[in-house]
């Protein structure tokens, strides 16, 4: 947390159940939009700076969260390709809402196709055989990833990343990200209003850490698969994605892409496998290589 | 649906249940990427065509999205602002996948400054009363709205809203959005992968038919509420929003800034009213004016 500007913020409310009407105070999941600006140096030697995106987000793990974005989309692969990250201070109000990247010198940085991938075009057009296409571009591979994972463990990873859920117990407003070892340790969660800004934060704390690609790790989602999510799991090497929710058919052709175990609907002491089961294990017998 | 394009797809999975495995064929909710066009008469007389977004989203009432995202980034106010819009036919794999909308000739528009605000910047920088004062910019004003909604009808609202879900049934994988009047009648409903486009595509359709500002209206989400459903509410002059789900922060400060009535939690007999009570009744008797 930074400057004493957390997660949960209390407000006013009027309650109504059972016929009462109370006024309480409730607590809200914090929403603020954080820029994400990039600096590098281009081929002419001149240093640029540009922003790339503004998310809504939750305030917090702010710097794992642009990792995250910025490997997500290609723009670093290496560890080293990141060179630091500062908050930008201008007015008072924006102090922690402006985000700059500095990457390496060796670092290349084509804004014109990173906002060519964010349209989703290449030569078909715009489609969904394109989208997959363009997670390729970004520099993905098929996931060649022997971990095994003991099939009783799968429903339960959900509860395990609600346990870990801090602000969600106060708010009930937050989306969660996990990554868990293939014994069903949490590793890392983060909690955010926007479920891609939850798993921005744990892939990006997770490379910052020297720790992606993330094999033989499994990524939990607190909602659905989508699209947008996949990519993230595929552009950080993790094998296995677990879902409480549906995912969509876009979500699963792309895992079918990258050969990435898509779990959906893990709850309630079963679940569904929709790509890749041969990394689930029927038995109960902990995980590990075959 | 257009071209048979439905927004469910049949997909092979494999189901874990109660120590049975088990393959069968299950739904999955369609997900697509969508580009929206804006083509319009500059000030030199010449006509100019700009992409201005991509979202992901679920095939079918393409329309009313495009119309919706519009009038929620104020690009069109009025339902003459937008002239027509068509697919744009590229390949064979696109042709359902791009809009082009065509504004009239007096309506301006300035793509600089449509960014301008997607990045929510304003002199004080980046910032909650940034994205606030965003809001303003693009023309929303007060809620002037003396509805009045019977409380015993809120939490009752999402199951009416549930019920008219078609494909959730069958993916468990779709948000849905819905425009009430004052008693309950549910006038338009929409599904998509993604909340903010249920909400577009809604009241879209509603803007399409004239009827916007939607004075006297309740917009109900399936999920929760944030900054940016409750902006796409304000500018369509909903003056109540009810969520399934927890309110952000920014969502209530937005509610409040415009005089929005906010309900959230609406679920299991009671709710929470977060911003602007005076237009709920407690009492159990029809809505309507004062």
């Amino acid at each position: 947390m930074i400057g004493g500007r957390g997660p949960v913020r209390s407000a006013r409310v009027v309650r109504y159940r059972e016929e009462r009407r109370d006024r309480v105070r409730d607590a809200l999941a914090v929403e603020e939009p954080l820029e994400i600006r990039v600096s590098w140096r281009g081929g002419d030697g001149a240093t640029r700076a540009e922003p790339l995106a503004v998310t809504m987000r939750t305030p917090g793990d702010d710097f794992d969260l642009v990792a995250g974005f910025l490997h997500g989309e290609g723009v670093v692969r290496r560890r080293d390709d990141l060179v630091e990250m500062t908050y930008c201070r201008g007015g008072e109000a924006q102090e922690y809402n402006v985000v700059e990247a500095r990457l390496a010198s060796g670092a290349t940085f084509d804004p014109e196709r990173l906002r060519r991938n964010f349209y989703a075009s290449s030569s078909c057009g715009v489609c969904g055989k394109a989208s997959l296409d363009s997670v390729e571009a970004i520099g993905c591979r098929p996931l060649e990833d022997d971990v095994r994972i003991p099939l009783p463990l799968l429903p339960e990873l959900p509860a395990r990343l609600r346990a870990r859920q801090d602000a969600f117990d106060r708010t009930g407003g937050l989306h969660a990200a996990g990554l868990f070892d293939a014994e069903g340790a949490a590793l890392c969660v983060r909690e955010d209003v926007g479920r891609h800004n939850a798993v921005d934060k744990v892939l990006g704390a997770t490379f910052l850490e020297g720790g992606l690609p993330a094999r033989g790790r499994i990524l939990v989602v607190s909602g659905r698969a989508s699209f947008e999510l996949v990519q993230k799991a595929v552009a950080a090497g993790v094998p296995v994605l677990v879902a409480v929710g549906a995912p969509s058919t876009l979500a699963v052709d792309l895992a079918r892409r990258f050969g990435q175990t898509l779990v959906g609907f893990a709850r309630d002491g079963g679940c569904n496998v929709y790509v890749a089961e041969e990394r689930v294990r029927p038995d109960a017998s902990a995980g590990g290589g075959p």
